[in-house]
């Protein structure tokens, strides 16, 4: 690879300082003359027939403008799998905070009191929450297409499972659910939209607006180019700031008043209507050899999808399948259901499932680990997926650091020392336990979704006094990667990381397509994009420094800014200078280098769902120490070692940033965050009651990287955003196991499940 | 050529209906969150030195931000051709109205109170105002770097004068002058700027951002790509909204307060301080020989530049020398002086010049034709330029219609009658007199201003539903450009006009570089630039086409948004299903054409100014009919019939509209408008008093078209937008010749010239 100038260097996000200073520039800062307010009138039921909406009076009211309801819509479905929403309820609500009519006025007070005129009658219908009680016969029905209320569903088998069992020296089973939760995200969503030469304009914090863009095309009946989307700076998505309802909805109300209209979620109505997490419950049985050898596997998986799908089977497959390849696993038989319920529908939140999935895996490695009285490091690092493993489902890794992570995260927890000389716990009052717990991770970087369209572009503009523009059409969420694409570029050229600016929002009109930010794609896909487009931008530069310093381009290279023939420095031309002969020789041209990377990933059969979906995979190990207080089933997890292999790190500073990020997701998922209902109704909306995570929370941490190269990867690296939440649950509660020998089945681990472990051990216990 | 689907055809602007409904958004209505107010202290005195500036009271004031001057900006000195001016006055004031300090804050009221508080102490110096006068010794200096005040100069000598001389058997001659005139767009300039991740970014109606970008750069000493210039919607421009001093302060502004900051003008500080046109003053001397063939021509010009210089050499140029091209001339000496005066500076205009210099030209073949009694329109086609002619200065049409619209607007004048059978006057009281004039006109269509950099760029993006979106750095400044492209691209790729959208503000850092709107270059170097890039996005489709239809991909061809097998239409898939299968092919990459055309015009030596500075050039005439009152010396054009070769015309729609729009400015300029001054203050800053062309001055009018087939055109098509104007004083100083046997001098013309010539006349003849 060489000495590298700009990969590996720790700048900050080329966006930090606005955003530190208030200068960034949000949704909601965004105010368009004779811009309006609107407001949604919400479903109060889980399931009712809507036999009318009455609208009459809240449009009397003064400044109002318009008052919509589902009848003014096209009624038109879109969605991304099972399109089943609209844009507003049509004939049916199927969720407490369903959105049924929408109040357009002057302003949001004024649109808020016309919400209180709106007169809806509604028959209420029979609603269901579980959905392993959905599917049963006799259950009301939430959409009529959709019999026996399954949005999606498979069943794989690997290898042979019935020899797999019979090869199994010990069983660790167990059923395991987690709730729905939030992505957090501090900014809610906003968007503002107007309708101009039969166009509509939508800004909103999307982390991918040219599938939004197409959401809303759907939505609206119109073709993909009458829609132009526009992102706005996005604080904070995680999986959340695209496939929402909401820019749809603004993107129709701005054609129905052909005026800029702005709509908010307030934080209420995030929690009632964004798209939180699937919440599932998964029954799984694992088998081990005698030797620690992972041979059978089975799991039956229900994934609770809400009222509308947007990306759920996709959550739901990768939930049940991703972990799996984590070990070298041969039979496996996973059965997966997504249920239609009467609750919030769900979408992508960091790790796409992958947490749900790795908890009760990780959590049975563990316990077939103690069956076997081995130690569970061992049987990691004895099935850990190694470089040229095919894995279970196909998958290829070329790198892999799991067993550097793992050996790593165990070393710096302490683990030896802390596993074997604990002392046993005795019953005296001594009420504070501690303990220590492993689980390792593996993500994709980039599943290939469709057979055809899963790449990425970019363009790369050299200016005339030499800094270049890098245009993209992937999203920045706030995790960095315009500045990791700039890294990118200024070392792909050759120039100073200072020299290049990055387009920071995307807009469809002028940014090349791109899919957006998801799947831990942008690096390993957007990345290599970037590469190529400043590789022909440097080629083109070449050419015409090959005029200027009369030498082949061949023999020419690009250091710190300046061309020069190699081996003779001496001949050499600035970038800055080179850059306006150029663009003067060209007419006035600026050289514009394009990129388009397809990555060489496999779209699997619909029906096997076998094959490499990533041309890379990250892998990890969290290590974790807990303190549990065996009297009030308090956990606190007071270290935590967080060990990634991410190829080859671009960019240090923000590779912790990630990481430290994912890991207080991961904490607060396993251990308070959860969206609760009753009766359908979310019964804690606000950030109060919900539980997010706080500093006080917080582990002490640290974070390292085991670097391999990835040769499919822009400079070697790999994606590393999404998965350092991924590992976390199973690890607290394998340390919460070692600490007290309970098995915590469900998260967010809750002290009642603890504390009725800890008395039914007692009772188990022969009385002193 | 063809059958044509989308060029010839008469559709209405691109963003007409929004502009019309009031939804297109300009400058003004950019509302940005924190944005403070900025207003300006312009110097009462037209030449003084800055003893000192004291702004403590003002900064002192609730509400004030800031208030700088001079001595706080990097004192920079920008510009396009005498870089002469600074951010704020440094040192001396030139001219009343001379930006010299600035408060922010957080409204323009206060910002207006806190210039009451700023206290400057002037030492007033001798001030000059008449070019003649300030080039003599002795008069005071404006520009210490400028000796005799001359901003620029030449003598030019074409063929041998004094030969000319001796072949001459008439000599007309006269002096001429212009006043200056402001270009008198409806929206006021408005800029907004703000400062972000070290880059200042600023919003202005410009047409020409890339230029405008470059001069912010140099007055704030900044690389350019630390400035981002977003074009905002144009009101109106005419050459005056590009150039200017108020986007540079805008954005020195926002990089010393870091938050947006908005600065506009009211409509006096557009005559105050805008760029109006140069006034002039014009000897001129015009030899014929007996068979009416011009033979010798002289003339000195006088150029009033005003305070400070932008574009005026240029303009002083133009005004010398274009005409000359007009007719087969062959011996000529011109002598040119470009002169600072402590006025305001100017700028561009339509017709950069042509029309102050096209007056006294046209006004002496009129003369002398009379001194021949000949017909001035035989004399005009006697001398007319021809395709195929190298003129003068070395101009070569490749296609003229000059003789045709002489012809033709004779025609349609009804000159052969009313010239002829005009009853002469006879000094009875009827004091209503008639009568008819004609002039010609030539004009570039985008004048080679620098040797190596004057193309045009543009990028076709086909989106994945079919339609395409057109990126263009060229700024449509309500003339039509956007639309003209559209139609170039739709023709090209052979989809229908409707499936064509354009980016329709130049953003620069998105738009390909784009030199801006001016020289009435877009139709013939953009339009060849769009027509390359839509030749090239076409060659991908088909390519993609050609594996979808099994067939060569130049077997194929484009037809109403169909590929087609030539020859077997039944062979075919549309553009919208081409489309996404392309971009599928390309892992979801958009094809992106790109097209660059650079003009094979010349750029003359700087000696001798001698080369065919064009690709081609737009000709034209215009006849009309005056009433004029001989007793108050009022002047009234009842008909004008305006005719031009445009070449093939793209859009005939939007080709009336601007002949129509620039005979209103032509008449305004010939008997209204003029900026007046008192002691070097402008006395009609406002609408009012200024006396812009209202419509009850407006003519009846004819447009007609005379098509030639331009070889170097995109489609045949040549510049139109702004020759109209070109022609009018002459035309109508030609019809009050003729009514009153007149010649007026000075535009606009005012009664006190034609009552004295009256009176003078009147004395001359003898006594009945």
């Amino acid at each position: 690879m060489g000495e590298m100038a700009s990969i590996g260097r720790g700048v900050p996000n080329v966006d930090s300082f606005d955003k530190v200073l208030g200068r960034a520039r949000y949704g909601t800062d965004i105010a368009l003359p004779g811009m309006l307010h609107a407001k949604v009138l919400r479903s109060p039921l889980p399931h009712a027939r809507i036999l009318s909406v009455d609208t009459s009076r809240a449009r009397g009211l003064p400044g109002v403008k318009t008052v919509l309801s589902g009848a003014d819509t096209p009624g038109l479905k879109f969605g991304e799998l099972n399109p089943d929403e609209t844009i507003l309820a049509v004939g049916k609500v199927r969720f407490v905070g369903e959105e049924v009519a929408v109040a357009v006025a002057i302003d949001e007070e004024t649109a808020l009191e016309a919400l209180e005129l709106i007169k809806v009658d509604y028959e209420p219908l029979v609603a269901v929450f579980d959905p392993e009680k959905a599917i049963k016969p006799g259950a009301p029905l939430i959409h009529e297409d959709f019999p026996n209320n399954i949005a999606y569903q498979y069943h794989i088998d690997r290898g042979d499972i019935g020899q797999g069992w019979k090869e199994a020296a010990v069983v660790a089973e167990g059923r395991f659910t987690a709730a729905a939760s939030h992505q957090g995200y501090l900014e809610p969503q906003c968007c503002v939209a107007s309708y101009e030469q039969g166009r509509v304009t939508v800004w909103y914090p999307s982390q991918s607006p040219f599938r939004d863009q197409g959401y809303i095309a759907d939505g609206l009946g119109f073709p993909r180019h009458r829609v132009r989307f526009i992102q706005t700076f996005v604080g904070g998505g995680f999986g959340g700031k695209h496939g929402q309802r909401l820019p749809v909805l603004g993107g129709f109300i701005a054609t129905r008043v052909e005026k800029p209209v702005r709509l908010s979620f307030s934080r209420d109505e995030e929690f009632i209507a964004g798209r939180p997490s699937i919440g599932c419950s998964i029954y799984m049985r694992l088998g081990l050899n005698r030797e620690g050898v992972i041979v059978a596997k089975e799991a039956k998986v229900f994934g609770d999808n809400g009222a509308y799908t947007i990306f759920s089977p996709r959550i739901l497959d990768t939930m049940t399948r991703r972990p799996d390849n984590l070990y070298r696993q041969r039979n496996i038989h996973n059965e997966a259901l997504l249920v239609y319920t009467n609750k919030t529908p769900t979408g992508a939140y960091r790790g796409f499932g992958n947490p749900q999935g790795t908890f009760p895996l990780e959590s049975l490695v563990d316990e077939a680990a103690h069956k076997l009285k081995m130690d569970p490091l061992t049987v990691r690092l004895k099935n850990a997926t190694r470089a040229g493993d095919v894995t279970a489902h196909g998958w290829r890794p070329k790198s892999a650091g799991l067993v550097e992570c793992l050996e790593l995260a165990a070393e710096r927890i302490g683990w030896g020392k802390k596993r074997t000389s604990k002392a046993p716990r005795d019953g005296t009052n001594n009420h504070i336990v501690s303990g220590v717990g492993l689980a390792g991770l593996i993500h994709v970087c980039g599943r290939r979704q469709m057979p055809t369209f899963y790449g990425s572009q970019a363009m790369v503009r050299v200016n005339m006094d030499g800094a270049i523009t890098l245009i993209t059409g992937e999203a920045d969420l706030g995790q960095g990667s315009n500045t990791i694409f700039a890294q990118i570029a200024a070392e792909e050229m050759g120039l100073p990381f200072e020299d290049v600016m990055v387009q920071t929002q995307v807009d469809t009109d002028t940014s090349p397509q791109g899919l957006g930010t998801f799947s831990d794609r942008l690096t390993s896909i957007g990345g290599n994009a970037v590469k190529l487009a400043a590789a022909d931008a440097k080629r083109q530069l070449l050419d015409f420094a090959s005029e200027m310093l009369e030498a082949t381009a061949d023999d020419l290279e690009i250091r710190a800014g300046m061309v020069m023939v190699k081996g003779s420095p001496a001949r050499a031309v600035p970038v800055k200078e080179l850059a306006g002969y150029a663009s003067k020789r060209r007419g006035g041209a600026l050289i514009l280098g394009v990129g388009v990377y397809d990555p060489p990933s496999e779209f699997p059969d619909p029906k096997t769902l076998y094959g490499n979906i990533s041309t890379s995979y990250a892998m990890g190990a969290q290590a974790v120490e807990v303190e549990v207080n065996t009297e009030t089933g308090e956990i606190k997890v007071l270290n935590l070692v967080s060990v990634h292999d991410a190829g080859k790190v671009i960019n240090p500073l923000l590779a912790s940033g990630q990481i430290e990020g994912a890991v207080a997701q991961g904490v607060g998922a396993a251990l308070l965050e959860e969206i609760a209902y009753k009766n359908g109704k979310v019964i804690n909306p606000s950030l109060l009651c919900y539980g997010e995570t706080r500093i006080g929370s917080m582990p002490s941490m640290e974070v390292h990287f085991v670097e391999t190269v990835e040769p499919m990867g822009p400079f070697g690296a790999k994606g590393l955003a999404e998965p350092a939440i991924v590992p976390t649950a199973a690890a607290v509660a394998n340390a919460v196991r070692h600490a007290t020998g309970i098995r915590l089945h469900r998260v967010p681990f809750r002290p009642t499940e603890l504390l009725s472990g800890i008395r039914g051990a007692a009772k188990k216990r022969p009385s002193v």
